[in-house]
This record gives C-alpha cells, structure tokens and sequence, in this order.
C-alpha cells in the first residue's frame, strides 16, 4: 500500500523516512548522519545559521556518512518591526524575564534585505557543497534559486499545509511536496497570504493533496510509529516526514528536558503559539503560553520575537524549568521513544512490516 | 485491519459505518432509515428537538426500518446571556440583518433549567421509544442517565476530542467512544472545561486514545471514502462516523445550497467559529464569517447565539446565497458524493474492499 519507490529512488534513501529537519541545534551532524547511515533521509535546518556555520554542519556531516543528507532554508518574508514594537514587547515580557533575575537587553531587529542576504549565501553553500537534497519551508522557491538548484542536480521538496500550496509547489517543478498535517510539531509552513485557517488535519490533507498533485507526497505531522506511516500510505502518501520522533533520538540537540517532557505530558496538549518566535509554532503548553498568550497580539514578527524570548528561554533550560522554554512538540508527542535514531528507523521498518506493508 | 466485529456486534448493525447525527433537519428520518437498512447505523441528531418532534422523527424512522437505529442527545451545559448581551450581539450582528431587510426581533433566551427538563423529556422518549442506540456529545453523561440506558439495554456511546476525554467516557462505563478529529465538520464535543487547544487531528487521537481505553474507538472526522476508512482501520479504530459525507446524500435534509457547496469550494477552507451558534463548529468559510469574525467576543453563548442569527442564516438560503448561511462542513467536503445514502455504503463497502479490508 505504501508506494515509496519513486520517494525512495527520488531521494536515493533505503527508506522513505526523512528525519525533518529541526532548528535550534536540534538536528545535529551526528543524528543526520545516523538516520541517513540507516536507511533514511537525514536533514540539517538551517534556518538562521550563518552561511559559514551551515557549510560546516554540512561538512562534519559529510565526515560521518557517505549516504545522501538534505538541508532545509526558510524561505525568507518580508517583515515589519518598529523600535517601538519592540519596546512594547519587551514590557509585556519584562515578568518572563523577572522570573529568572534577566536585565533587558537592547535589540537591534534583523534586516529583512540582510536575512535575503543571508537565505542567498546559504543557497550557494548548499550548491557549492552539492548538498543532495534541499527542502524549503514557508513558501514556494521563486524561479531562480530553484533553477539553480535544478541544474546542480539537487532534488528539490517544499512544505505545504494545504492542497492548494501542494498544487503550486508541484506547478512550480519542485519535485515532491511535504504535507505538514495541524497535527504537526514546530513552525507552521503556510505560505504567504494563506491565513491561519488553513490548520488541516494530516488525513484531510493527505487526501485532498493527492486529488490534486502528481508528484509525491510526503506526509508529515503526528506520525510516530509504523501505525501511522502505514496510515499514511493507505492514504497515498509515497512517504513520510517525522520530526517530534526523532527529536527524542540520542542523538538529537534537544534539551534533555525537551526529550523528556514529550513523554511525560500526556494529558498537556501541544498548543499552537506565536509566541516564542513570532510564528505559529506547536508546542508543549507551559506556564509561559498560558500566562502569556492574551499577550500574543503585542508581539512582534518573526524573526525580531526569537530574540526577545531567547533570554529567558535559555535560563529556563538551564535552570531545570520546562516554564518559559520552547518545548517544540507534535500531537503524538507521547508515542515518541528515546533510542539512537538507527534502532528508531529499525523498529519502525519492522512495525511497518509486522503491518503487513513496506516503506 | 479494520477489526470492526465488536462494533458490528454492539450495535447490531452489519457495517460499522455510523451516519453522524446532524442537526437542524439534517438527519431525516428518510436518511436515518435508508442508512440503517443499507447495514449502517442511522442516527438521528435530538439537538434542541422539543420531546414531542422527537418521539414522531422516531417513530417516522421506525416506519421506514426493522434495523437499529439511534438518537444522539446533546448535554446540557450552564450558561449566563443577559439582556445586555443580547443586545450588545445584535448591535453588531445588525449588517447582517440589513442585508436582507430583516427586522431584528426581541429574543427571549431560554433558561439553562429549561435545557436541562428538556433533555430528561429527550431521554424519557428515547428510553420509551427503546431506540437502541443512544450517543451523546459535549461531555460524559451523569450516572443517572446512563444507568437508566443501560438497563434498558440501550447501548451507549458519547464524543470525545481528547484521549483525556475518551478515558472518562470509557471510566463512566459507555460502550464506546466516537473520536472526533479536529478535521470534523459542525459542532466541536469538547467536553466542559476542555480548553480549545483540544483540536488533535485524527490521526493523533486515534493514535492517543486506543492506548488508554479498552472500550472501542469509532473515528470521525474527515472521513469520506474507504481510504479514510482503512486508514483509521489501521490506527486502531473500530468503527467509523461519518457526517458531511451523508450530508450530501440525497435523503438528507440539508439545503441544496449547503450539498453543493461541499464540492464547488476546494480552496475555500471549513473553519471554526463561535458566530452561528456560540459554539465552536467548523463551517466552510463564507462572507459572514470573514466579515463577522472580529466581534466573536461580542457574541453570545449557545444555544441564545443560534436564536440571533437564525433569521439572516434562513433568507441567506431563502435567497439562494451561501453569504450569511451555516453550511456545516468537516475538512475533507470536497470528497463528497451526491448519490442515495444506500449508495454511499455500498461505494464505501466496495472501496474498503478493494483496498484489501473490511468494514
């Protein structure tokens, strides 16, 4: 039921498992190589690295697996963010820092013309590299780095959250699109102008997409187990994306404290917040969400909120205290499971074949 | 995979497909009856039905079929609207009023001690009546019911939109849970003082909740062909509930405008909202919902909030417009099928079939 060959062939894996690519020094080259090392499609994210500090993930990766790797980009958007904004902000914030003794400390908002910058030099240390895979969330490449990307042999996948940004991402020759259900952990990857109303469920997704698209679909969002990767294929999906999974895996960068609450908060739901970086994002609901979240309004936009919270995200990790961290979470956080990422892949291959099915 | 015999057999019926109770005039008899010859389970939705309408829906069914059937009964819940309220929600529904002409009427709101007589009177018919199946949403009924159903050899099932919840439907001592996905169309079951951060995918519930209850899981939820069906077969469901699907079918009471709006709207997304009823229900986004969605605080609780806006929603469909109508939908609309509810489970029988399974 689950046809992943041409996922398989497309991304030259085993297995058409692709660890999701995670910021925050999540995705290290140690859990990247182990999972591509094991069948599957390891992916380093990005996200906000500086090109250089992405380039040297990529290579130490490169030292520990001969196997093909991908990285993800954030498309960048547009933004506007006063001082003000950030003044006001930072009040509402102030009891966020209160609790753990932290100064205010002026911040000086990115540059949305510095983040392009820095999104076209990660463009080019990924060619440069020759990188096999890239993926992008938040949008749609525009023509040019995807031609790039296209003519240096790179394959090339995009995230979408609904039917509609699956069909442009296929009208746009990437070559398979990543469905990211409402069930998903992390960063929402609508794309612009899609508002938040397109929370679709990963069976409703799966099945609108597949009507509507000829390249694969790759399901992610909420799987955890050989269950819902076989669910998914039943659905179509040619194969599946898994983040909260192997953010649990040895070897990921989570916080202990991160790996250890997914399995200890069954009855604490992963809410979505823009709180923490300025972008709908699911995480594990905390004291910060809840005391905060009437604030959500006064907040500022990716990527200038990040800053503003990252203090205090900080010493709540070091102090011990899941309060005021960013505890990045799927809805089938309680099915996630501490192993290497190998032993991960294995048992889910073997879950997969106890179903009478393949991946 | 789909292990549906405890379900067939507990509701006696020879498919586990249960027509979702719809109401407002959706389920009719008619529907109910041909769902139930054809081996489901009809349900008839008792929502604010006076005792009296419900007995005869009943009886009506009954002349329409030997098989099982069901009722399901909407639990009652405290609320507080005030005069001023009212008011104040007229003031601003006003527009909408305009748009057609309409005079805004006094509205007498019903006291919360006047729902609650009502539903013993529901109950009192559906014990007298012996429907054989009887489910509830919006929370676990209290023991005194239940007992009163079960020795009656009712058999019982309610709604749940968390594992959380479906462990207290299971503790309670129902015969099954009915799980519904955040993908669902039309009222959300969350029970009382479940938080709105309760919208899990289906997947994920499903996922979830067959870890913590013995009883069996019916899905619902964005299903709405035999894909669906097997894939939440595979999770572990045992049965599935299926609204906008038999929404569509020709022995539905739905409006023709609200059938064929399921399938002309593929980019327009069904969303929450508290405006229709003052409870969450997911709707597929029209100009009422778009216009009106920044005063949903200024609006009144269920079931007061249904009273204001009934007059526009009617000339709304009156008029052939969908604008400022309630078309009640789940994520997965675009899937449905205008043909004889009979029809449908044959067309659904045959698709799970033909994907290896059973249902």
């Amino acid at each position: 039921m689950m046809e992943s060959k041409r996922v398989r062939e497309l991304l030259g894996v085993d297995r058409a498992i692709i660890q999701a690519p995670m910021a925050g020094g999540i995705t290290t080259p140690a859990l990247v190589a182990k999972v591509s090392n094991a069948g599957g499609l390891g992916m380093i994210a990005a996200g906000s690295l500086a090109p250089d500090d992405l380039r040297s993930l990529i290579r130490e990766t490169k030292e520990m697996t001969g196997k093909h790797f991908g990285v993800n980009l954030f498309i960048p958007r547009n933004f506007e963010v006063t001082d003000s904004d950030i003044e006001n902000a930072l009040r509402l914030l102030r009891p966020a820092y209160d609790a753990f003794g932290l100064e205010q400390e002026p911040v000086t908002p990115a540059a949305p013309g510095d983040i392009r910058e820095k999104f076209d030099r990660q463009l080019d240390v990924v060619i440069e590299e020759e990188v096999p895979v890239v993926s992008f969330i938040f949008g749609v490449p525009a023509a040019d780095p995807l031609s790039r990307l296209k003519s240096s042999g790179i394959v090339t996948l995009a995230t979408a959250t609904t039917a509609g940004e699956a069909a442009d991402i296929a009208a746009a020759g990437l070559d398979a699109v990543v469905l990211q259900g409402a069930e998903a952990g992390g960063h929402r990857g609508a794309h612009p102008g899609t508002s938040e109303d397109s929370l679709i469920g990963l069976m409703s997704l799966i099945s609108g997409s597949v009507k509507r698209v000829d390249i694969p679909v790759i399901a992610s969002g909420g799987i955890m187990t050989g269950r819902e990767i076989v669910s998914a294929g039943v659905l179509g999906a040619e194969g599946v994306q898994m983040g909260t999974a192997f953010l649990a895996a040895l070897e990921s960068g989570a916080h202990p404290l991160h790996k250890k609450i997914l399995t200890e908060s069954e009855d604490i739901p992963a809410v979505l917040t823009k709180l923490f970086t300025g972008r709908q994002a699911r995480a594990v609901k905390n004291r910060f969400i809840s005391e905060f979240g009437m604030f959500e309004d006064g907040m500022t936009a990716y990527p200038v909120q990040r800053s503003l919270t990252q203090p205090f995200q900080d010493a709540s990790k070091r102090t011990g205290s899941p309060d005021y961290a960013m505890l990045l979470a799927g809805q089938g956080k309680q099915y996630a499971r501490h192993m290497p990422a190998a032993e991960l892949i294995e048992v889910l291959s073997r879950e997969v074949s106890g179903l009478g099915y393949g991946i």
